[in-house]
């Protein structure tokens, strides 16, 4: 069943490995089936290399495995509760790409510095509140769900599409897995760059809210004149 | 019309891409038909996967799209104010390279630090001012190349083929196509050991004018020596 | 003899070397035999190139050759004492890998501030001890391994299979080749986002001990749950 | 004539280019004939890609060109010099890799922080002084040469075949070409892990001259045992 989906999750780990942001079998991208709601998963510890199209794991969105031979990623959960909460996402994409994993080490949300960012980002991408220990001791990977959800209180999540959960990594969402994945690469781009930013220049502030809008809009939202006309 | 222009531009877009200075859609290179002044341009958008030599748009020295069925860059307006202002240019190239990027969202010119730098530039590479809110508000993409315009003001731009527009990214031009991109890569490598020389060194300071103009006058101008003599 | 433990050794070599780990002759992998104990372990000096299967040397824990043609790795006695004193493990890998060694000349462990770290090593990374002259101008290769020894009295080397020798670069090991080569391949990811970490907030501190052990207990020990269940 | 050394000189080019030490036409390598005393450098201003073993070109140690219809690299009188001077060595490389270029523009000597920098420099590797305006003037590929002589007069540049000239670059040299370039590849890796360690520990100081010697002595001279026995 839902042989494109699973086939588009498998291609988006793929695309996630190649293009250097997990190694080993870190990380993971889910999409959901909009008509069914039904969410295609990586298995839980598989190597990119070993990993089938046939290997990807259908489960709903309450967790139960709907088809699969495997035991889907640990972070399912995590990845539930964020297509229940965020009206219109169909993929979420995971990982512990080294630059936004160390912000969200540093426990810092990442500035908005420059045109960049605010391309794809409308403002700072945030960090989620520590777990605290009843949360680590219960069902910990709907805990780290519910840090996200709870970041994204002022924020619009379909402007802002990333997020670094405390001391662990970032998660990043959009319409399918490619969007998903896309905003992991410029997540890590940017994150790596907004470091060097504070290196060469540790007093520098963000971009106005005026050049900030300038870019997202230019690229987002009705007035966009970035790219081609939809066909 | 303009086929091997076209391609010559299609190729500096890909050679762009492959050296790793740009990634996903970002970045952009033009060039300019010297009989003609037309410029063919990257058109808005496209991956460069799939981008082939049919999509590059010819348009003319005020915008117009002269053949093409793609809209050209986003950033067309201020690859034409380059055209129009700086005497002799037959490429323009823009990308968000990762240091260069830096300095420009640091707002702080490239410092001089070493002979690669002079080689190539002879002086810092200079940051533009940042846009006023009615710039922003206004025709933008001109308006930044407006910007570019101001900061050579005191320089030649033959001499220093380079520039970082503030909290955005580099631009780069040349005689040719090939040599916009030539120093695009020569700005990230030399953005980034300046970036780790002053690392090592914060209170390094720029080297002399001597060894500098040493350095640039070996390679270009009447007295030149690096290289083979033209044939 | 020993073709298979042969054959994985040197493929667990070459992985070293295709990781990006070590250049030029740097590095060694060994491996033991569970049944008789043999080590085998890379020749000295070779390029990763030029190395074939039946250029692995095997030794007895005593570093006696049993069989080959060329010397062992001159660390050899290092790799053999970790055999003796760690209980059942049956890889070793040393690396000079970039990071992994900036932190080992600059005598200091890795703090464990994040997930990725604690799902693979259960607290820091410790960093041996200099050694002293007499050590030095004695079995230096033993003596290295003595003070590898000396920095685990308080850890558990299955729950931390790496270290720093001071002012030389890692050890990992596991129970076998191919973990202790991902042990080193997963240090050097960990040991660059600790620094990163560091650079981008110089006052943090590292995880909880519920945190870390929530991610290592994760996938180590009788109730691990990531990854598929063995077979 | 020399069509082996040539080759071999051409191979050591592009195994410098390959290595990712330098880029564009950047860097040169040339070797010397024991025989005949002629020396054979990579023409000035050529791409790797386009460079073949004929454009290779002969000079004696004055350097008259003795054979080749191309401009010799235009830093060719410093490699001469450093031939006249530095008995028995077989080959020389020039690069602009990016970290050592970093120390040399830093105008810091790479201080010697660990193991893997005493397996190959027995010592810091030192940075010229700056040439005089007069210097510049005059000869300046020379006077480039006698900054390097001078900064060897308490070294013995076959125990540190590596230097940093001040503001520019790095030079290194050794028997044979291969052996030259390999120190190139040793010296940016240093370089980098000597800029991380500082990053790490501002206060670090450089290792033991015991442990310095230990290192150094395994791998050189009458008693090393690191590597096979020459056969």
């Amino acid at each position: 069943m839902l042989e494109d989906l699973k086939r588009d999750v498998w291609e988006a780990n793929l695309t996630l490995h190649r293009s250097g942001l997990v190694i080993l079998t870190w990380g993971n991208v889910s999409g959901r089936d909009a008509d069914s709601g039904l969410v295609a998963i990586k298995p839980s510890g598989l190597t990119y290399d070993e990993m089938q199209p046939e290997h990807i794991v259908i489960v709903d969105l309450e967790g139960n495995i709907v088809e699969g031979g495997l035991r889907p990623s640990s972070d399912t959960p995590t990845h539930l509760l964020l297509y229940r909460e965020f009206e219109g996402i169909g993929g979420v994409a995971h990982t512990h790409s080294t630059y936004a994993t160390a912000w969200a080490q540093a426990r810092r949300p990442v500035p908005c510095y420059g045109t960049t960012h605010a391309d794809h980002f409308r403002g700072v991408v945030p960090v989620t509140e520590e777990l605290t220990e009843e949360a680590l001791a219960g069902d910990y990977e709907l805990a780290t769900g519910r840090a996200i959800i709870d970041a994204f209180a002022d924020i619009d999540p379909t402007e802002v599409p990333a997020v670094l959960v405390a001391s662990h990594g970032p998660f990043t969402w959009g319409t399918s897995t490619a969007e998903a994945v896309r905003n992991s690469i410029v997540l890590e781009q940017v994150a790596q760059t907004a470091a060097l930013t504070e290196m060469l220049s540790p007093e520098v502030s963000g971009i106005s809210p005026q050049l900030r809008d300038k870019h997202f809009l230019r690229k987002h939202g009705k007035d966009a004149y970035y790219g081609q006309p939809a066909r």
